[in-house]
């Protein structure tokens, strides 16, 4: 079952799920080739992959059946399980790949199913845009059984820079996490930085380059806090946490007198103040990451 | 008295504070050739830049008095003032600039204070760590009386890329609070993921890569977002709030499971949820700085 298509050389699959990111998915599996069967609950989506060549899955059963990989991107957990549960039997002796977006517990609950299936599980992690999806530009992780990643790898590197994170399938949802609350915290504290100076008539635009700046900075500091993060020592070599928790108090005050919300910096500070009673005061920002070990005091 | 140096054909300056930024500035100026005087409340810190040619002044007036241009860089607004009182008089006819770090507040006080007593005065915050003082990567951000600015605007080129925001004196503090909030929060998110990632047995540098590629992507968002701010309409052109709120609450469940901190997640998550109530749930991200535009619920 794991032969390759006789026309094309490349493996035959499906998509299941043709939301935003399902049809990216499912179109660049074509751009690159595959023999791809489509299937959504909507079907209407599926039309104009139709045109670009996918071939229209009736049923979920006939989608599953077409060949040994199976992808599914749909909203969330509950929706794979709701969608597999009636033709569970169908997927034994393929490989699933889930790129549905969930929590790690979740991914290894799924596996256990779908092993318990007699299918092989590999779960994903989509770290970008629909937009992106083909491109180099888009990182996808990837954990389960080497093997199966390694006989897949090709056909999934039509979605863009594949990187297998290990066999423990809770692996993608955990990295996903990581990298997004350092997403959401950035824009976050552009989003404060542009209200605090939208306050004094200060257009968002023209605080840009100067944010574009700070946050270029801090990807080059990432690399060497990692490493003092992993060391356990953290040698103050851009400035101390003192340094900062006096500038948070600067913030702290701007703030206020802007009349605005006041909640990051608030958090910003707290967390300074505890790196520093635990005696970091003179070591570098990278101490934080210690009180953030424990749960919330 | 704003004559240049007849053999070196640079203002001759003085630098008033030899910190760690201090030293930095006094060795950039000397550098760039302009004659300079410097005072430090510890004279042992001065020893070495009168090796790379600096005058030392024995008191603070005979550093003030050096020249038409005063800087000065100590820790705070208050030991400014201390400094600087006891010689009030000469300054009169003279340009300070302050590179201390502080508040609007205490610039605007400051500015007043100085132009009391016959002295130009422009306030800067220097947005880089000494090492970098000297290079382009130095942007040193300057308010004040244009006139003034332009005048000394090659002497301050020195210490690296000048970047002139505007006369009130309270400008610079200002961006410099809502270039921090960004800075901070985005290392705070790079802390939690790691954090998150380490409970799980996975080094902060086996980390290092995927985040710096999410800072990057962040960088390339904030001028689209920037302009949406500005025109006060969201268009959810890479995801929606409603979106970034379920991987929130992920990101939430993943941390309890962790048992690690959860502050900052609930954060990002609360102020998500406040977005959606005020209707804008399938708006970007950028729609979250109306929320933050108004004081703490
Ligand atoms: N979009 C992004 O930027 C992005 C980025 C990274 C990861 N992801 C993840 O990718 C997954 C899909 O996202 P998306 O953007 O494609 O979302 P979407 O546009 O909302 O599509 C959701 C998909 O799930 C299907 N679905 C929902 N409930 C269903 C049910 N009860 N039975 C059968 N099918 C059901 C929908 O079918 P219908 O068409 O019939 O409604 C549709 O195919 C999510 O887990 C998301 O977190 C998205
Ligand atoms: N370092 C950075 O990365 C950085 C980056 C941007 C902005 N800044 C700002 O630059 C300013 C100086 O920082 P720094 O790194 O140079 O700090 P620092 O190394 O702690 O130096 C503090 C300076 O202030 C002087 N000082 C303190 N109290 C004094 C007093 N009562 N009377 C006279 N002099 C006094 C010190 O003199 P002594 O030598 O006699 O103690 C020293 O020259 C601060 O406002 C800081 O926020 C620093």
């Amino acid at each position: 079952m794991h032969d390759l298509d006789a026309d094309t050389g490349r493996v035959p699959l499906s998509v299941l799920g043709l939301g935003l990111m399902g049809q990216a998915l499912a179109a660049a599996f074509l751009g690159r080739g595959h023999p791809t069967t489509v299937w959504n609950r909507t079907r209407a989506k599926a039309e104009p992959l139709a045109a670009q060549g996918a071939q229209l899955a009736w049923t979920v059963r006939d989608a599953v059946t077409a060949g040994p990989l199976v992808v599914i991107c749909v909203s969330d957990y509950d929706t794979v399980r709701d969608i597999l549960e009636p033709v569970s039997r169908d997927l034994s002796g393929r490989t699933l790949v889930n790129l549905t977006s969930g929590t790690s517990q979740e991914a290894r609950e799924t596996a256990q199913w779908v092993i318990h299936q007699g299918a092989v599980y590999l779960d994903g992690a989509i770290m970008a845009v629909p937009p992106a999806i083909g491109t180099a530009n888009a990182t996808v992780l990837y954990s389960g059984p080497t093997t199966a990643f390694d006989r897949h790898q090709q056909a999934l590197s039509s979605l863009g820079s594949p990187v297998y994170v290990g066999a423990d399938h809770g692996l993608p949802s955990l990295f996903d996490a990581a990298a997004l609350s350092l997403v959401w915290s950035t824009l976050n504290g552009f989003l404060h930085g542009a209200a605090l100076l939208g306050k004094a008539g200060i257009p968002a635009t023209a605080f840009a380059r100067l944010a574009k700046t700070g946050i270029e900075t801090v990807a080059d500091w990432v690399p060497g806090y990692a490493q003092q993060i992993d060391d356990g020592t953290y040698p103050a070599t851009e400035s101390t946490v003192n340094t900062n928790l006096t500038g948070m108090k600067h913030l702290l005050h701007e703030s206020h007198a802007a009349d605005i919300n006041t909640e990051l910096p608030e958090l910003l500070a707290t967390l300074a103040e505890r790196a520093v009673a635990k005696g970091h005061g003179n070591n570098s920002y990278a101490a934080i990451t210690e009180q953030l070990r424990h749960p919330s005091p």
